[in-house]
């Protein structure tokens, strides 16, 4: 709805990443300067805080905290992992969010979020329309995980993905240092979609990368892992292996999931890591050389200090564009990128898609990005994913650390009741 | 000796670091400009590629190779764990070394490494001393585990402690994302010293760090360790830990095989690293709450483009300074470093101490250092630690990765026999 006065809230959701307050910033630096906007609210924990009126005037923040924000990694105001019920079954918590935007006379709604988040945002999107209550909702896409549908690229990819590059890099120099055979097993993000194991490849691009990849993909079988591990190791005596942690076998089960007991997230999706262990131990078991297990665990997705400047810009970008586009009079939509190459130079363009679109479908890495083996990533994937690491992101050092923002937080909900 | 002119071998030991190369560019570009050195060889895997006569002609390396092997990690020329045995015992690997120094008229002769590497160099230089063969001997010190003894600190751990740091301080910001309970162990490397793992300590001085900081100075207790984390879980419900993968109980057992049965994986065999599973994996038990176990594996030593410029500039200083001290007539000797502080600004100065001083003494975190309760560290670190991780050193970038340098590895010994 055009001309729609009110405030505004912003939420962050799900797993964290390198930029996900770059986006914040970009909504937050957008919304203050809108006449139509009244006040601009971050939301404690993303829905939950709207659910127990617990947010943050976000005008009594600096322009310096703003700026510090594009190089914060994680989320600033708290993120959640809270599934809403389908509203057809209970629509308590609808209800509630809709009394607590009339309460604060809240007209724009901005998520930031990868899939789930994009389903939750979806669903309060179709229930306030059904309310008649006018207000606009907009999705920011995030994830490392860079399955967003609808999408060329998700915020957040490009900095996990300069982290896996590079730090692999690092490892190789490290990793065949010795003239003594090894296997190097890394482990990375990725729970259905192998996009950021697929970012190994570009060290491999660049001559010090892994020899094999495995990717959520494709079936998993640890026959043929040998196999192939077997194949290098004969050949050079050093091999090092980019695995995702989603990789499964035929029955879905997860490699890390041998004989272990899974503890489960709040939307039932098992918790996984421990992989590199399991592989790592079958590798020596078989090869009976040094191996080692890594995981690049939390560091993969906030390690700020060595973001893709291009992502940190494009998540502020993002931001900004949802509170445009939201002013502008669009709703029920979520901010996406479109990729054109002029004069071989890469552009991302914005464009908007719809919410019910974006939520809950998952895009994979194309069959034909992975070798026919399906141990190996191709050119194609390496011409798709090298724009999006270009620039050297980092937040300002000071005594030689980085610098983050602190947020004031002052509260502007009635937090207590 | 002085005025003693012949060729020269340098020799890279032990596990490597982020700066090594930056002090084995130190010595080939001061060793390429001493008219009294007439032959520059780059040893393979340190003193056996001495034995198998494989090491390479330096002089065909151009000047941007050495420019680049100052943020290159790890060890170009390949590394080595090599123990020599005592020459009272078996001394044909000693002979083997004079033959060859003989061979090529090597007389100079600079070796890489930590504690148990200028064991080796000493006792080299010994031999050679008691057979009458001049050759001028000199150490450069290097070790993440900042645990040699006479020097101030040493090449490798400003860039560790900067990466440890760092990284903690990003950790902080995802590990307390959601407000709900947590726990996060972080495992850092460090057998017998405590330094890299004290260096988590600065991240706490920025004000997102760690809660718990455990060395191997003190004896590890289970139950001092849950105390401790109820302390802090009762208080925040965010917990943070960093322990040092040497921490022992009183008897000498390292955590990872205390907990050999929690940390067995599906097919019974105990898992690899494994301390911080095995801690966090008690502390699920204990607290139920979710809990993450982190090692920060070989990325804590080979993490360049997080490099401390002072310390790659020590580095390369360190290995500058034995080639003009051997050069000068300095032999058995290794290159120490010496802090001053004038007017409040710290200045590192060279210095040469006993080759038999060095080799095999550890220099520990002094008992002062940590607290009382022996579960973190005091400020006397941080103004020990602060100037050492000053400058953001990084290679230089193309295509948005890192450029690495790659020696040509011209052979100058008759490999094969």
């Amino acid at each position: 709805m055009k001309d729609l006065k009110g405030a505004c809230i912003f939420g962050q959701s799900g797993g964290p990443t390198s930029v996900i307050n770059s986006s914040a910033a970009g909504v937050f630096t957008q919304a203050l300067k809108e006449d139509n906007i009244t006040a601009v609210y971050g939301a404690a924990h993303g829905i939950k805080g709207i659910l127990n009126e617990d947010f943050y005037d976000m005008s009594k923040e600096d322009s310096e905290t703003f700026e510090l924000l594009k190089t914060t990694p994680s989320s600033a105001l708290g993120s959640v992992r809270y599934k809403l019920k389908d509203p057809a079954v209970d629509d308590s918590d609808y209800r509630r969010i809709l009394e607590v935007f009339k309460k604060y006379n809240i007209r724009y709604f901005f998520y930031n979020g990868g899939n789930d988040s994009m389903d939750t945002t979806n669903k309060i999107s179709k229930f306030l329309q059904k309310s008649g209550y006018d207000c606009n909702v907009m999705g920011v896409p995030k994830t490392i995980d860079n399955d967003l549908y609808g999408t060329d690229h998700c915020p957040g990819y490009g900095s996990a993905a300069r982290y896996v590059a590079t730090t692999l890099m690092e490892i190789y120099q490290d990793a065949r240092v010795y003239d003594t055979p090894m296997i190097t097993v890394v482990e990375i993000m990725g729970r259905n979609a192998g996009w950021l194991t697929a970012a190994s490849a570009l060290a491999a691009y660049k001559g010090a990368g892994p020899d094999l990849i495995y990717l959520p993909e494709i079936p998993f079988t640890m026959e043929k892992f040998i196999a192939d591990v077997r194949k290098v190791f004969d050949r050079t005596g050093k091999v090092i292996v980019a695995f995702s942690e989603g990789c499964k076998d035929e029955n879905g089960t997860y490699i890390a999931e041998m004989g272990a007991e899974l503890a489960k997230d709040a939307f039932g999706h098992a918790q996984l890591g421990g992989a590199a262990s399991v592989l790592a131990n079958k590798a020596k078991e078989v090869f009976g050389c040094k191996v080692r297990g890594i995981e690049f665990s939390l560091m993969q997705r906030c390690a700020a200090h060595v973001g893709s400047l291009t992502d940190v810009e494009e998540a502020f970008a993002a931001g900004q564009e949802a509170v445009k586009a939201a002013v502008s009079g669009m709703t029920d939509h979520m901010v996406a990128f479109e990729r054109t190459m002029e004069d071989g130079k890469y552009k991302c363009n914005l464009k908007l898609i719809n919410l019910s679109f974006a939520a809950n479908t998952e895009k994979t890495v194309p069959r034909e990005w992975i070798n026919e083996e399906g141990n190996f990533i191709n050119d194609d994937f390496i011409e798709y994913a090298l724009p999006l690491i270009q620039g050297n992101s980092h937040p300002p050092y000071e005594e030689g650390l980085p610098r983050f923002a602190k947020l004031r937080k002052v509260q502007a909900g009635n937090k207590n009741g």
